[in-house]
Order: structure tokens, then C-alpha cells, then sequence
């Protein structure tokens, strides 16, 4: 004998959410039906209108139910200044640190073993937002892992021609981690010590 | 500069899941709109269904979409045993012992700080389950702390004229603890090593 099916579909369901296994889903699924059912219920209408309603941004491809996003229709933002990483949760971490230029987010690093090249990862609209948008420096905030540190210095290499400066945020930040999980003073220390990328 | 207010919305809605807070509730959001909108998708139906469609069992009063649960409507089950647990999750923790009698799930523990009473609890639905079964023993469950062994001595007051015997599961299961953390073979110790309850 086990949970009914509702409760046993409910279970299922929950185990989609990152770090959610078998117990900790069984416990989400009772305690949302025994004590919280209208929160469950704005829980699922939140889940179908941001599953639905989110696209990205045309300019960054950052997430955004809008055209542009509020980082790129911001018209009181540092229009000299590009900073590139791997994902919208970087976005939120870099801007922790006090930065106030323009992003542009990758879908992650290039993995060549996983036949994820540059088309795939979104290089050729990085390229052509760098060309449109006049910067100074474009900042390549990857993650400072092997992956991380092979499509900054790829992309580096794409903008050596241009009229701008490269950079790569410093190595504050600890080798092998993920950038969303670093503490916000060292990444602004990680971000005040970038240098040129000498090629 | 924030997340837009479809995510934020969505973070706000994780939050109503055990456990998840601000961090992990961000993680959770941006990983489905990254990686998983269908299982996103699948998540909000799964909700809405189990919110919407999930009742109480009419005779044990456990979670269950049709008017008998599968523990009462399976004829196999041990009539002469009644087990009384505090709530749903806890059926599934005696379950895993081997116990195949019957059934009856209280809303809780008596808590008079909080105001809860027999009432409030079920108490008055468990006599008259009690007196309609014609059980030979019924097993007080209730969690191991100091308002489950309250409860439990206050129902084996109210059967103590009935022509059945009334159980409390031995201390086999750890005090102040809460019966669905406690491994299966603790608690089949405890159900094993239970003794009638002297008044
Ligand atoms: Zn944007
Ligand atoms: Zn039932």
C-alpha cells in the first residue's frame, strides 16, 4: 500500500526541483496538503505563468517575460561596459557587486565533449551585440572553471580585432567553483582587479 | 536592478515548499526556466490536481481522492487492529513496518495552548470509529513527544471501558523526536514491544 495517485503524482512532480529527493519531495507534497493548500495553488498559477510567459531578452538573452529586459532598458546604465557570463543567475551576482554596465548571458560554456560549440552557447549574437553596441571593455565573467576559463579566452580571441578592451575578472574568485556561489566581496574584488587578456 | 516580476513571483511561490528559502527558491526557479519548463509545466498540474482534488478519507480521515482510502477499502487488511497516528505522513512510516491492520488519522496533538481540543483533533470521529468497528485492540501511535503522550493517555482514558484492549508503542522510538523521522526498524521494534496502557 503507498500514497493515492494524486498524492503519488504530486511526488513525482516535486522530485523536478533541483536538489528534491524521494523523503524531502513526500514531506513538500503532505505539508502543502495538510496545512497550505491555497499556497500550493499560487505556487502551481506562478509556475504555469513563468513556464509559460518568460522568453529572453532580445538584446542580452537574459531571462525576461518582456522584449528587453530591466537591465537593458535601463537608459541610466554604463553603455561603455559589456559584461558576459554563462547564465541569468550570474546576472544577479555580478550586480551584487555594485556594477552598473550592460550584460550579455550565455547558455553556458562551450563543451566541445558535449558538441556544445560557440553557435550553440550563443557566440555569434555575443559577436554582433559587441559589434552594435560601441563598448570600451568587455568584461567575460564565465566561471572560473576549466570550461569556463577556455570560452572566455576563445571569445577573447574573437575580439582581439576590435576597437575595445578584453578583459577577464581576476582570480579573487576560487578555481573550480561556480561564480553564482561566490560571496559578494570577493566577487567585487574579483571584478576590481580584472586585467587586459594578453593573447 | 531585480529579477522581473514573473521569476520574482515565482521565488515569492517556492517559498511555500518546507525548507526552501530565498537562495535555494531562486536556484529552483531560474534551474526550471533554464532547464525544465515542461517539468514545470507537469509540476503546476500536478499541484492544481492534488490541491483541488485531495479530500479526506470518509472512515480514517487520511489524505485520499475517493471517498475510501486504499487502507480501508482493501478487505485483506486486519480488521481487529486499529493504529491512531497524528497524521498521513506517519501511516507510510508504520506501513514500512509490516503493520497491515487498520487505520485512523487525528488532525495533530491536543495542544490546549493553541487552543486544540479533542474537537479540534478528531477525537470525537475516532470514538465512533472506535465503536462502530469492533476492534480487539487499538494502538496509540501518536508521535513520541510530550503532547503526543499526552494524547494518547487522554484517548486510552476515553476507551477505557471499551471491551478492547489500548496500546501505546514502546519506547522503543526516541523521545522528543518525530515518529516520520524515525528508521522502519526502530518503529517495528516499537509497534512489536507495545504494551496496554495501565490507567
Ligand atoms: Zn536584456
Ligand atoms: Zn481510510
Amino acid at each position: 500500500m503507498s500514497f493515492s495517485p494524486l498524492i503519488r503524482q504530486l511526488i513525482e512532480a516535486l522530485r523536478v526541483l533541483p536538489g528534491v529527493g524521494q523523503k524531502t519531495a513526500q514531506r513538500m507534497a503532505l505539508q502543502l496538503l495538510e496545512r497550505d493548500r491555497s499556497g500550493g495553488l499560487r505556487l502551481a498559477q506562478a509556475l504555469t505563468q513563468a513556464m509559460e510567459g518568460i522568453g529572453y531578452c532580445s538584446r542580452c538573452r537574459t531571462l525576461s517575460e518582456d522584449e528587453l529586459c530591466g537591465f537593458c532598458a535601463d537608459p541610466r546604465r554604463d553603455d561603455s561596459l559589456l559584461c558576459v557570463v554563462e547564465g541569468p543567475m550570474d546576472v544577479f551576482a555580478v550586480e551584487q557587486t555594485g556594477y552598473r554596465g550592460r550584460y550579455f548571458v550565455l547558455k553556458g560554456h562551450l563543451s566541445p565533449l558535449d558538441g556544445r560549440g560557440p553557435d550553440a552557447i550563443g557566440v555569434p549574437e555575443l559577436v554582433q551585440r559587441v559589434e552594435e553596441g560601441g563598448f570600451a571593455e568587455v568584461i567575460l565573467a564565465t566561471n572560473p572553471t576549466v570550461e569556463g576559463e577556455a570560452t572566455a579566452h576563445y571569445i577573447a580571441q574573437l575580439l582581439a580585432s576590435k576597437p575595445l578592451v578584453t578583459s577577464r575578472i581576476a582570480h579573487g574568485v576560487p578555481l573550480g567553483g561556480e561564480l553564482e556561489l561566490v560571496d559578494g566581496g570577493t566577487l567585487a574584488h574579483a571584478l576590481a582587479g580584472r586585467r587586459p587578456i594578453g593573447l
